[in-house]
């Protein structure tokens, strides 16, 4: 892994959703909610520049809602559903309704 | 009602996720999901100085997660819990459910 990932039980709630509050973070919340891990230059547009990215993997890795590891020159992008949904249950599957209620927001940051 | 209040449906999940994502802006939501109006000197512990209480209730406001309104001298605050459960059904339960996980965080602002 890379990075600081917090274990289950030190995820912490207003770290959750401060990391969950961007819609560029919740756009890359809604790829990774479809399973699996994905390379983190697939998750959003190729217009966002890597400082940006960088900021906002850190952000979601920090915070525990992301697991980010290395596998060769990739970094792999994985959603800490079981976590998060032990740790708040429901939230998760409330922010990604709420997601689907305003997709014009985020649809301008997919890939 | 004082300042701006977006209305339901410009109530925006990024702008709700980011208010709630603060320990103090937790604390308050806790108090008011008891229900009815609150003076807003009376739902955060007073050793909190005016300019941030002022600040708090500015993001809470402006993002759609409480009314507040003058009552003459004083300003009353309330959740706007039934707007929240239209737009975002099982969110704030959620949330309030992840305060109940972590009080000690959120207990540091009680009145």
């Amino acid at each position: 892994m890379i990075g600081h990932h917090p274990e289950r039980d030190r995820i912490k709630l207003e770290n959750v959703l401060t990391a969950l509050g961007n819609p560029m973070r919740l756009a890359v919340v809604r790829v990774l909610a479809g399973g699996g891990e994905h390379a983190c230059g697939t998750v959003l547009s190729k217009e966002i520049s890597k400082s940006t990215l960088t900021h906002h993997w850190r952000v979601l890795r920090d915070s525990g809602v992301i697991w980010q590891r290395s596998a060769g020159r990739e970094h792999l992008l994985s959603l800490r559903r079981e976590d998060l949904d032990a740790r708040f249950p429901g939230l998760l599957d409330a922010v990604l309704c709420g997601v689907d209620t305003d997709p014009e927001t985020i649809d301008r940051y997919a890939p």
